[in-house]
């Protein structure tokens, strides 16, 4: 048996099988981020992304865009948390006939999206590798009741997602705006009961919510917020990298928000469906009506 | 101008250029680990490792052993801050066509690390990648007044290494043992004024020493405690990977080490030099008295 076999999430189940749960760990694997024992006040949050050349980027690509995108997955990752970035270690694996001025501009991506989000580089390592790899560990802290998790989702919540959706492979999957900012107003002024970043597509973010969640889902079709470069309904569902946040949150709160997000937001924060209960499974609903299963086809590495 | 032409540390001392020290960072770059900001008694540590296939190892090697290592190189820095490690995350890169069982093992190797060092292992992020990339991140803790960086040797210091060095490339350096019991023994008993464990190799490592100590060296050539496997003075002078700890206390405390040693570790803990001002130099003494210049000839990646 090969990993294609088992794919991503089944190499994930096995590893998980080696890993026990330790002392100061509040959540281990399963979410967005680690939350780790800090302060009284405060959770440590820490998340970790591998970029590699020709599996996720090529090397024509402007190298700014790659250190900008190296550190942003990490970030999408801690404001999907409520919590805000600190700290970053960079691991770079670089071939040793890479031109400097190719490497300094990387390092000055990566350099101006930590300048952007408030992150300090506080560490790293650098091998010669034949292909690129930037894998980036973002740290940060969250508020104790700030931390929102996959695994809050309740039935009844209303299902949200920020920005649009689909076709982020023509482009904004390079240069994309981790949703920090508005992950910080929800935080702050809602209640928020689940909360992901979009990384392997909308369907196969809200299974990862739904799975921790016990839940399941009604999704309305003709509410999702296609992005102009989504042809169709499925680039919408299924592309990977969009890095919005999908949200859900009591029905009572989503009616504030839906009242307050002109106000609070500069981009659309869309309602797209509903949670229900695990027994009603995930479901697609169109505009006639008409409901077919909406199953996880986003983006797997394996 | 290409990467090969600067080397790793010409390409490190440029990545540091687009690094700003920021809040809460009390050591960044240059130092085995990240010294972060955390309690009253406490800093958090923060350090991350990348070891490629064919670069690092080859695949047809324990793929346990290729676990365990990984995991303990980030351990092994640690333990030379003084602190004792907590958490790590797993970042890796798998080709498809790898077997599941491989793969159980090199995570069954990682555990073993895990359990015998206390680490929790709290996330990660998994990738289809033509070679294998195992990239882990390792947080610890260091009590404030345990803390050692590289930066503290001072002239009078006397230079101790712990175990024997050279010849690691056959054997030891994928089933070393990280000396944290050694380096808690000594931050918990002496006044330890720096430290650093030894992967690039002695001279390099003591170079570290010297160059954020601004300080000099004379090493006795004829102390060096040469490994079975090291064949000449040079293997223990450059050999990488020993993961041996390197470190100089005062005269003092040095001579209560000397006397106590065989009482608190069970490996040899051996004196082999001296810390001088930095006008001069380094220098390595042969047993006839020679004097010749120390130079930095460990392991570099480019």
């Amino acid at each position: 048996m090969i990993l294609k076999n088992i794919g991503e999430f089944g190499l994930i189940e096995r590893i998980a099988k080696h890993v026990k749960a330790g002392k100061g760990v509040i959540k281990g694997i399963g979410d967005d981020c680690a939350v780790l024992k800090w302060t009284r006040e405060k959770h440590l949050l820490a998340t970790v992304d591998m970029l590699i050349e020709d599996e996720h980027f090529k090397r024509a690509v402007a190298p700014s865009a790659i250190g900008w995108k190296a550190l942003c997955c990490g970030i999408s990752d801690i404001a999907a948390m409520g919590g805000v970035p600190k700290w970053a270690l960079i691991s770079a694996g670089l071939p040793k006939d890479l031109s400097v001025a190719y490497v300094d501009k990387i390092y000055a991506g990566l350099a101006k999206a930590a300048k952007r989000f408030g992150v300090s580089i506080v560490g790293g390592d650098t091998n010669a590798s034949r292909k690129m790899i930037l894998d980036v560990t973002v740290f940060g802290e969250v508020k104790k009741e700030n931390l929102v998790l996959r695994s809050g989702a309740k039935p009844g919540d209303l299902i949200f997602v920020t920005g649009s959706l689909g076709g982020s492979v023509y482009g904004k999957h390079l240069n994309f705006t981790p949703r920090l900012k508005e992950a910080q107003v929800l935080v702050k002024n809602f209640k928020v009961n689940s909360m992901i970043d979009i990384s392997d597509g909308l369907s196969s973010d809200l299974g990862h919510i739904l799975e921790q969640s016990k839940a399941g889902a009604i999704v309305y079709e003709y509410l999702i917020p296609k992005s102009k470069r989504a042809r169709t309904i499925e680039n919408a569902l299924s592309d990977g990298e969009d890095f919005e946040l999908l949200f859900t949150m009591p029905a009572k709160e989503a009616l504030r928000l839906l009242e307050k997000k002109r106000k609070l937001f500069k981009m659309p924060v869309t309602r797209i469906g509903t949670i229900v209960g695990e027994k009603y499974d995930s479901k697609l609903v169109d505009i006639f009506g008409r409901k077919r299963d909406l199953q996880a086809k986003g983006f797997t590495h394996f």
